[in-house]
């Protein structure tokens, strides 16, 4: 784009509205481009679009059907404001939206007409200083409240809706004499519009973020587990074997691991958790135990940077201490980037895999193997910022497995609090 | 809480009931323990809840008041609606929701009437099905376009409430014959509303995000200077003189460094871009440049994790290598940690600071020492184990200067993207 720039620097305002005019359209062709990247990238944003598109349209028959508006009147909008408020990307999103708005508008349009209650008692004076008291009350109480994190994660939206239901049905209610009505009408309103955007939502081409959690945890130690393989393999290599590394997938796939927002996961898991029915997981999945395993392998992917590093540097292990390591080194790297992809493909899959603990032996062995081979080594006249790189390599090996085994149990723990299939269960077909 | 907790699995249904009777109290204390410690650990916290009801009680007037009633009528309940949605902790917070509000409900009004009188010439039976079509149309692609990044970061809640203020307009203009009026009103409300809570906001008690940003920033790189200065003198100290670990404060600072999330800053930094009339900024300060200067704080501290396990382990440099290595590293660990406790300063003062320059000359000079010795070092019969800890401090020295180099620069541009004031003109009083 920027070959395609006119330079509009240091020119007249005239030349530089030409220069504006001519940049115009490389502008809304770099845009369009954007767009079309976007539903390339994951085609189910123009879905959830469309269905937006159609739920707003179904929502709007309220208004256009005779019979239909006569029941619901004017506060149909109610119901169209609902759909687009609630409408979320994923099943969790929405869910969790539709919960916390009925619920606290339910609650807020109680209490809201019982504190009118209060107020009429007062007297025609008294009632706008009793409405104004406790709207600024619970107002200011119920936004100190969503300031604790726990209410943040989970009920934020809640809470703000219960302010604004509540303050909607006291304040209004004091030129309103139906205000039991007005509750009632909003409450259902709002009933309704939630549940035609959960329907919707969940009904036409779903996006349960469960399973979207599931595969994030199982592809990041699935990357982690490349990467070991593909170190090993790579690092000890003689240099007319080596491949460029900008070619290496699995260095790019690590590098995606480095690049991860820590909290992500926790974001993630904290929408899954409204997915009540989704029928893999069912009401009580251990969803807090995908954020665990999560955290182990965003600490295990950091401590591996070393490796990286040294991948990158023209310094590799070619001396006569590398090729020493070189056996044991590998062995580790290969056995606990097995052990890796064993645990990815049992968190993807639901299964317990057994086989996992006879790789994380093996890569136990072969530290052994190392620490030995690094306490029995003597080394006369060597450089020591050429033995360094191997060394710290090694080290670095060393202190990977205990993180992998880590991981391991995590996985363990979710595999029985979720009740895994076992493997006895995978021979029948 | 786990002691006073009676232990009530395994027991009768009565029992738990008892159980529960006695456990209540506890969660109350506990809760009401969590709200004081919240209202403690910020107490603006408790000001922005109270703004919050007062805001509400003043809107409310438009109730109450009888000739502020009859001006806007049972629309003032948007005014209402608007203050709660739109009132945030920060100022930056709340501008960029009220803009985002005012600006879509403006256009999508404008649209909304636009489209309304496109239907009413289509006939009775052709308006609602061109109504739907718009409204599905212009749903569908407003809600694709909130995934557009760019989009997603500064305007998602101003798109939400394009599509929503123009679905109201436009659908519910099928029942009304006032559109214009009723779109006219929509929009007198909301910029009513979203001022009022803007206005609040400011005058009482404000929460500039841009200062804040600025602490953040600065107190980070104050953290990683405190730890470099504070490893240099512990770590090569003799046993006998060294503290427990865990009452040193500069590693709880490190620690702190650590868990905070690497987009943090691209958060605060896109609120407090909105923040243009902050008198110590101005309208144009280069914002983008603190999440630079973030970034590399953050890549700086990741970089000399390695210090902080090794100021953790029992092996520390009480080796004959550990001596010979010692003065130019704490020379690098005092020089460098001065650098940054000068660029922290600079950043909180706004002030350029020129003695950073030195620091950092003096540290390169160092580490040109500490490099001939590693090269010219030689050892016969020595444990690698035991030098391994050594070594690897001083390598990860050697790497952590020119990261400093990279913030010291980044925070020059900084200065003079942003004018900071020049030495000169601080000798003044």
């Amino acid at each position: 784009m920027n070959i395609a720039a006119p330079n509009i620097e240091n020119t007249g305002p005239f030349t530089r509205a030409c220069g504006w005019h001519k940049l115009l359209p490389n502008k809304i062709v770099e845009m369009a481009k954007k767009i079309k990247k976007l539903g390339q990238d994951d085609p189910r944003r123009i879905i959830h679009s469309l269905k937006v598109g159609l739920a707003l349209t179904l929502v709007s028959l309220f208004y256009y059907i005779q019979p239909l508006y006569d029941r619901i009147g004017e506060n149909s909008i109610w119901v169209v404001i609902t759909v687009i408020l609630v409408f979320e990307f994923s099943v969790g999103a929405t869910l969790g939206k539709g919960l916390n708005r009925m619920l606290a508008t339910l609650s807020a349009g109680a209490l809201g007409v019982g504190v009118h209650h209060l107020a009429t008692l007062s007297g025609e004076k008294g009632e706008p200083i009793v409405l104004e008291f406790f709207v600024a009350m619970i107002a200011a109480t119920v936004t100190f409240v969503r300031f604790l994190p726990t209410m943040k994660v989970r009920y934020d939206y809640g809470l703000l809706i219960f302010i604004l239901t509540f303050s909607l049905v006291s304040v209004s209610g004091y030129r309103e004499d139906k205000v039991l009505y007005m509750a009632h009408q909003r409450v259902t309103t709002i009933i309704m519009g939630s549940i035609i955007a959960i329907v919707t939502c969940i009904c036409i081409c779903h996006v349960w973020i469960g399973e979207e959690l599931q595969d994030l945890i199982a592809n990041n130690i699935e990357k982690l587990g490349n990467f070991l393989q593909g170190f090993g393999s790579e690092f000890f290599k003689i240099s007319e074997d080596r491949q460029p590394l900008s070619d290496i997938a699995f260095i790019q796939g690590y590098k995606s691991l480095l690049t991860l927002k820590k909290n992500e996961e926790t974001t993630v898991t904290n929408l899954a958790r409204w997915e009540m029915w989704d029928y893999r997981f069912g009401l009580f999945h251990p969803w807090k135990q995908y954020v665990k395993i999560g955290t182990l392998t965003w600490q295990c992917a950091h401590k591996i940077e070393a490796l990286n590093n040294y991948l990158n540097s023209e310094i590799r292990a070619l001396n006569e201490f590398g090729r020493k390591i070189q056996k044991p080194s590998t062995k580790i790297c290969s056995e606990s980037g097995k052990a890796l992809r064993e645990l990815a493909s049992a968190v993807k899959k639901m299964y317990q895999r057994t086989s996992v603990n006879a790789h994380i032996e093996k890569s136990k062995t072969a530290i052994e193997n190392l620490k030995f081979m690094l306490d029995t080594y003597h080394f006369e006249d060597a450089n020591l910022q050429e033995i360094i790189p191997s060394a710290e390599v090694a080290l670095t090996l060393i202190d990977v497995v205990p993180c992998i085994v880590k991981i391991a149990d995590a996985v363990q723990e979710l595999a029985s609090l979720a009740h895994f299939k076992t493997p006895a269960t995978r021979v029948s077909p």
